[in-house]
């Protein structure tokens, strides 16, 4: 099958099933959703005064009767510190558990150790929203016989609701937990702030443990994720590595190139026509995205406009906006940094999403559905204004589908903010390697030479150009910088298919194939 | 088939099915809960940037596109200055819709006007925990063809997730409310407080509409209810009567008999083992209940014994106690008094809950199951300590199941109080009409006379006594009781079974037949 974006997509998947092409990012929320099956969570019950206790997190995973070919879930609060994915899948092998579906929100460095039993056949499937490190290059050469899935977080909540991904077991870890099994990663000395990815997997997996290294007396509040859902609790000395958890404050970048796009970026922001009192906001924490935040904030006082609400992952930086009343709210889905967590722990306004509410599209409205403006980045564009950001400029794996689609889909305007070339390498180019984010979703790009507009926005490409801003074709900027950087040789992929990219609506935007060593 | 309780139950009934009879308290959660099949969340989907705003309720109800056969949802918190409900079964039959179910987490007397559209085939199925005035006398007397099912809060919760009740539109009257439908009950000239009740028809609802007096700037927060969930919002002038829904601080009881048997209880909850620190605790709001409240917080003070958390329908009076340090939670589902409402609005350690998590009995530990002590009243108590709370002596349907066997099973110690006779009518009886909690989940009765100590609980009733507790035998009490009012003339009651009481678990612990006038 040939899908709109002209990409190639297999008809049908060993181990993963029959695919559906991507028709454009409202097609199939236009028609067609209402025949996708739900699955309905699962029924359980318990006495009353019961222990949940476990004495490790080994009893306890024996209590939930892992099997072969089950499903198991993680969340990704825990960033590039987490230690407990790898003990438990550590802990299933040692059981001879085999044939595991892995879904993970997300999959960092800091779980490289799980490699070897992707080729042992303890892994055989996984489902995550990024994939980086030694994982990312084994996959991209072939490590598993089934292609993994690249989901959004919106998607990965629709996945869940509708059966494609169905937990067996669902592993949440906690900063404060109590007996019964109410958590939170607001507060304890492993504070991460928000656990909003982990509140589907609570919902629907049939067995729940939460892992915590700071037991609290009865209630924990807040109460991010409630007893009702939670048959294990495990005291453990350490969820990880707390460096890495907790990292402080998320500064504003200092490179010069990326203070000039995020300048140009403001720039553009403030001339769109989204710049007004009420609007609502969401920025990434790389790069130059963040900065953007900072050139936002001193035009809104300048200007004394007041926005709605901040949505996604949420920043110390985002906690200041809130705290200097420029936005009303923080939905907070995730939080980048240590200094969040205590914001939302005593600020009302400062709210903790489920991921179903953040950006699920099969429901009456999430919110990304409800944003303004959303400043994203971008390992490659192309001149369809199609977005990759997740295999690197070498073919591996190596990024994360994250809330980009959602986002960009639900946003009135979709800023993309990237260096035109990085080191030699071009980042706009003819074509990219990996769709994650369909052209249509995205309104500018912005780089150090330039805005460029996308065409389906005529109007606005009006606007900016009559209040000075400098903006180019997109195709014009792409030649610029093959004549800087030279066209860079191309990488040779294999016929197989090692990663399905799947859009926030179950539909396969693109496929990923096997690198040539 | 006769229960374990010796009650005779139809094996079926047209209209409702196939029916289970109720074999103890506990024995369906033990075993045979596994089999119940739960029905999936219905799948939504919807475009950004779309407007819900509907021009009046009538306008919002034929988006709903509302059909025969349809079943609606409403939720009580308004108490009886609910207005919505009479207003949404007039638009519906305006519009000529038959044999609709309604399932209402409770009716009032406010509900009277709905009862022609009983007469007329407009209404033919009720689902409620509690019926009242002139909707629960004509229903006794046959006004309906299949009778109504009586469940409680936490059956509520489990009949819609096991699909025994499947909403086609859920009516949410909120006293705040933002564009995309995320509400709330807690603030706004109208507020109510808790709105935990309506959470679960949120979700599962193929159709919602909130329905506010108070349009607030997006985002309304609290979100008590979120935006994901919500299909259609109605602004409307006045959502009910605000001096019966917020009518100021609930009051201690002025009665000296309701304050004698109220001194009795809290003596026996002194010497029960259970008055501990960290202990939890629970009390209604009428009668003899709250005034416990009063007697326990002066003991908590004298002998500085400090709670965990107080659960359930919330009072001011709880509020003070929060306050004053003696509880370090309250976990409010549904708020008694207009003073809860600011307390619920600003301090976090005052926390909405929905009805799932206070009460399903079919998940991995709801809050009754965490109740250390909970304090009842009764409409009847029999020498089983069976206990009645949906029948009046006269036999017509005048109350609530509520909460009643929700606590009574969950908690370590079930006081019930009530007087042991009220005019010339006994209370205590060798058998009450109608069993809504059973004996087994009854601790000890307190009466003006004495406290009875159920033959279960010999250990409780040792300590009792040796704490120099007035105990006395119910069979004894029964009999003084009778000796003093006579034995009433017996209740003529026809074969008709014009109600089921369906035990928390699903299975049926009694019907109710139709009253002879």
């Amino acid at each position: 099958m040939i899908n709109s974006l002209g990409r190639e997509i297999p008809d049908f998947v060993e181990g993963i099933g029959k695919l559906e092409p991507f028709g454009g990012a409202w097609t199939k929320l236009s028609k067609g959703w209402m025949d996708e099956p739900t699955i309905p969570a699962p029924n359980k019950a318990t006495l009353p005064h019961k222990n949940k206790i476990c004495i490790s997190l080994e009893d306890a995973i024996k209590k939930a009767n892992p099997k072969d070919g089950m499903t198991i879930t993680f969340h990704h609060h825990l960033r590039n510190g987490d230690i407990i994915m790898v003990q438990t899948i550590n802990i299933l092998n040692q059981m001879g558990v085999k044939d595991i579906t892995l879904a993970a929100s997300s999959l960092n460095e800091c779980h490289d150790p799980i490699l070897p039993f992707l080729q042992d056949g303890t892994i055989t499937k996984i489902w995550s929203s990024g994939i980086r490190g030694r994982l990312g290059k084994a996959i991209s050469t072939g490590a598993l016989d089934i292609p993994v899935v690249i989901h959004s977080h919106g998607g990965r909540v629709r996945g869940i609701h509708t059966g494609k991904i169905q937990p067996d077991l669902a592993i949440i870890v906690a900063s404060a937990a109590d007996c019964e099994g109410n958590a939170t990663g607001a507060k304890g000395k492993s504070a991460f702030g928000s656990i909003g990815y982990a509140i589907i997997d609570a919902r629907y997996a049939k067995q729940v443990i939460v892992v915590t290294d700071n037991l609290v007396p009865y209630p924990c509040i807040p109460l991010s994720i409630t007893q009702n859902f939670i048959d294990f609790v495990v005291v453990t000395d350490s969820i990880g590595d707390a460096s890495k958890i907790a990292t402080g404050t998320t500064r504003i970048t200092k490179s010069p190139m990326d203070l000039r796009i995020a300048k140009l970026a403001a720039d553009a922001i403030e001339h769109s026509g989204f710049f007004e009192p009420g609007f609502s906001f969401q920025v990434g924490a790389g790069g130059a995205s963040l900065a953007v935040a900072k050139f936002i904030r001193d035009k809104m006082k300048a200007k004394k406009i007041n926005g709605s609400f901040m949505l996604g992952g949420i920043t110390s930086y985002c906690v200041d906006m809130l705290n200097e009343g420029l936005f009303e709210t923080l939905f907070d889905v995730q939080s980048f940094d240590a200094a969040v967590s205590n914001s939302r722990l005593t600020n009302r306004h400062h709210i903790e999403i489920p991921a179903a509410l953040y950006a699920n599209p099969f429901n009456c409205g999430c919110m990304t559905n409800k944003l303004d403006i959303v400043v994203l980045g971008a390992l490659e564009i192309d001149v369809d204004f199609n977005v990759n950001v997740i295999t690197g400029s070498d073919g591996y794996i190596r990024g994360a589908s994250g809330g980009h689609s959602d986002t960009a889909s639900g946003a009135k305007l979709t800023v993309v903010v990237c260096p035109s070339f990085r080191g030699r390498i071009p980042i706009i180019k003819k074509k990219v390697h990996t769709v994650v984010t369909p052209g249509e979703s995205v309104h500018i790009l912005v780089t150090e030479r330039g805005t460029c507009v996308n065409p389906l926005h005529k109007h606005l490409e009006e606007k900016l150009k009559s209040a000075g801003i400098h903006v180019v074709d997109i195709h014009d900027l792409e030649k610029e910088v093959d004549s800087i950087t030279g066209i860079p040789k191309p990488i040779h992929f294999l016929d197989k298919i090692v990663g399905l990219v799947e859009y926030r609506d179950g539909t396969i935007i693109d496929v990923i194939r096997q690198v040539k060593e």
